[in-house]
């Protein structure tokens, strides 16, 4: 089994990546309508939909999907972990220690915490990356260990 | 602190819960049109979005992304597990076994792993909820563990 084809062919290989490697990726704002527009298709309760319904609830006002807040971290790590295979994940552990709310700009800052080597297919590993998604006021809005695929150079 | 509002009023309270009841939730189709919808606001790599830059990368293919999959799994959540309150994650464990693609038809199976109530605010209690994402042919295309809040029926 050779490496797929790459997705970003001048991006990260496991050569050029060790623990400890770190990223900051660029920014995201999210507002009122898209918070609605993604609870409509995706997350349809009222604390995402309605500040009215919302009143008195958990989040005694409308706040985003945590599963909206997933969505950006991705859009925004696709572009800040340039991986050359791409973000190919086998699994995540995440938490959301606060819920995103409109006028919030994310931004992820995160570190590789391990790298393991498949035993049986040398030219692979598992790259956990740890990374929070933070807003301007620097709350974090979602933790994420993310287990992800890389792949060795190509010879 | 009492529970909050219910957003559901006739749905579940921990009073009405215990460890291993189970939910089967309805379905929801995924189409091609709605995987690259996805993927271009939230997810945009060659394997989500065009069939032939997707050739001979790792899915091969144009596959969902997880997070479409994983947005698609609280949609059906929010109506198989009706509590009372909401559905509110703490945080959640998920894999992804295979990648959903289009035509897949996907509904949850799962059940409640564990109760744990709060030592200081008995009136709640995180519940872990197991489930899976299946599709028609029962292929497991998501594996989630979620820790979501819940409160007893007020009095």
């Amino acid at each position: 089994m050779s490496a797929p084809v790459p997705t970003r062919p001048h991006g990260l290989w496991l050569d050029d990546l060790s623990v400890g490697h770190t990223i900051t990726s660029g920014t995201v704002e999210l507002n009122a309508a898209a918070i609605v527009e993604f609870a409509s298709q995706y997350d349809p309760q009222p604390f995402h939909l309605d500040a009215d319904a919302a009143r008195g609830t958990f989040f005694d006002g409308v706040v985003a999907s945590g599963w909206h807040t997933a969505a950006l971290t991705m859009r925004l790590l696709a572009d800040a972990f340039p991986l050359a295979t791409g973000i190919v994940g086998a699994g995540v552990d995440l938490t959301w220690p606060s819920a995103a709310v409109a006028g919030d700009v994310l931004h992820l800052e995160g570190a590789i915490e391990t790298i393991t080597f498949s035993r049986s297919r040398p030219d692979r590993a598992t790259v956990v990356l740890s990374h929070q998604t933070l807003n301007q006021h620097g709350q974090t809005r979602q933790k994420t260990s993310a287990r992800l695929l890389a792949w060795k150079r190509p010879d």
